[in-house]
């Protein structure tokens, strides 16, 4: 896939089953639940055997009527029939779980393409390979990097528009989420606003973008910024979707690159006020800081390449998900007390607050 | 190449020719210089006919008597005869130059192993592999990533030898060089010192390790933890070079992955201090903060992860190649009058003061 064909657009009319065995709900499957809050009328069914029987939105609270299937034979049943099968969930590690060959294959000779996200790449599966080529079938990788990235050398700098990336106390609070929500805000105000997806399930929302942290180390910057510069003919803010978190010790290299790479002038700091530590039972050692002292630690990190102007945190993000009305309007009072800016839960309360602070740069 | 075949080391029996072709000075041919340094040994010959005739020390100032001949025909007839062709200079963009073909081909046909640490992988290609199959010639690409890194989850914290990683201001300002010396001057104070290569002249150096920033990027800091868990036993110190720098716009996101892998208890900060900006034209706007501010932000770093015991710099290793002996040690005064660090050039003046630092570290 050339860097060219990595930012073409899905021509808008798949249909997909989304593959979420075992896993579907809003914590796990990540993807399908972003996918259907985003684009439901692609999606024509879920796949999970222990969920079948309930409507997605039972399990989502949102996503209306969409079935959820126990296999793809009921899939395959439908009318209209789906076109492809969209791999829904990210198991650990990102390599292609056994159990799942048999839907896979069942798919492709199925004739439907295949969408994935994981690190594995079933294009290069000798077994998928050979079948789709027989059937005809496509398999799309989305997070196979394109080839002939550059080194960053900071080019970001000189778009037009006014770039914006969102980042996190943690992998998983919400940085998608805000980047897609505030752009549909400011796409609301008349404000032209791109979004540049780097991670599978923005890419698969979007049709287009480069899922960076599957891209070499020493290309990770120069992909960021390529992203930018090819997102930013005619648009007034350029929204990139940020990735990990500074503070994650897996992932926390993969942050720094898209920081430096994108050359945002504002950043949106995500967070999930819940979680007091970096989630998954292998970094419970590893506390997330007050909220003031991430937002210092982002703006530091960006003031390193000393760019003209400092860097600012414009706003906050709370993903709230999982408590009270009245716990997550605490929580967001508290945030804005104790960093001074403007928070909000873009699901919950809407970007109005996200879109204020952003417009507010554009009009200085 | 496994996992464990990337960390299988070399039987230090190997006799290489060293090919350098145009490029053999202590700027251009790093790879060369470096080995010629530290395994004078095992370096039989040097291949550029632009210095032909010349031994080593001429052009470099070290490495004795070892010739540079103008082809391998020459090599081939020394006695005892060369084991291995080593790719000692790094191409612009890490190609293979068309014009190596001939000498490659050459030193495969006569059973030489090659050693490479190009971007492009020699033993992909079908000419070369075709033609090591059919001799029985092993190409060893010390670039290419053992399969199955994990993601990094601080496993490194619990080695038994304390972790020393080595960083600096930009690339190329001896990062290498700090950590191949204070294991060289632990082990003559009967310290028993761990070198973890991290890049290709390392790696070649040494005959294991992992060229991090040719791991996608996700699995860095995992790399960078499974190098520190496989060097530990046995080893008082472990010692990891460093790569790139936090304020370079291409690289950072490598060394803070390096960094949150690793888990160093200390760091040693290496300089060039006759470099204000970031190297190569692409970054002439990137300024290098005042020393004392660098020591800050890397120790900043390593504190976003939350260790029990903050993280410092215990001492600065200033390259002072290129100026006078009083410029150098005016600069390394400076150094440490800057920090409050102890400062030294490893090269010029030897690395008693770096290997001090450290040990001071072990008597806690």
């Amino acid at each position: 896939m050339s860097a060219h064909e990595a930012l073409r657009p899905m021509t808008g009319r798949e249909r997909y089953v989304v593959l979420a065995e075992g896993a579907f709900d809003a914590e796990w499957a990540k993807t399908a639940a972003s996918l259907i809050r985003y684009r439901p009328e692609r999606v024509v069914a879920v796949l999970d055997s222990t969920r079948a029987g309930y409507p997605v939105s039972e399990i989502l609270g949102f996503g209306g009527a969409i079935p959820i299937l126990a296999n793809l034979d009921e899939a395959l049943a439908l009318e209209p029939t789906p076109t492809a099968l969209l791999i829904g969930i990210a198991p650990q590690g990102g390599g292609l779980p056994e159990a799942w060959r048999p839907v896979l294959r069942m798919a492709i000779e199925a004739g439907l393409e295949v969408w994935s996200g994981l690190h594995a790449f079933l294009g290069d599966d000798p077994e998928f390979a050979r079948l789709a080529e027989e059937r005809g079938a496509v398999i799309h990788d989305v997070r196979k990097p394109p080839k002939g990235l550059p080194v960053g050398t900071g080019l970001a700098r000189e778009t037009r528009g006014l770039r914006v990336l969102s980042v996190g106390t943690d992998c998983n609070v919400g940085k998608l989420t805000a980047a897609l929500e505030l752009v549909d805000e400011l796409e609301r105000r008349g404000v032209r606003a791109a979004f540049a997806a780097t991670g599978q399930t923005g890419i698969l929302i979007d049709g287009k973008g480069i899922a960076v942290d599957a891209v070499v180390a020493d290309f990770v910057a120069g992909a960021a910024e390529r992203l930018v510069l090819e997102s930013a003919p005619g648009a007034d803010v350029i929204v990139v979707e940020g990735q990990g978190s500074l503070i994650h010790p897996g992932y926390s290299g993969v942050t720094l690159s898209l920081m430096h790479g994108v050359m945002p002038q504002a950043l949106v700091l995500c967070t999930k006020p819940a979680r007091t530590h970096i989630y998954g039972g292998e970094y419970d050692w590893v506390e997330i800081p007050p909220l003031d002292e991430v937002v210092r630690l982002y703006e530091d990190a960006m003031d390193w390449v000393s760019l003209e102007e400092p860097v600012l945190v414009a706003a906050i993000a709370c993903n709230t998900h999982g408590q009270s009305e009245e716990q997550a309007r605490q929580e967001i009072l508290r945030a804005e007390k104790l960093t001074g800016l403007p928070a909000t839960d873009p699901i919950r309360f809407g970007s109005s607050k996200l879109a204020d602070a952003i417009t507010a740069l554009l009009d200085v």
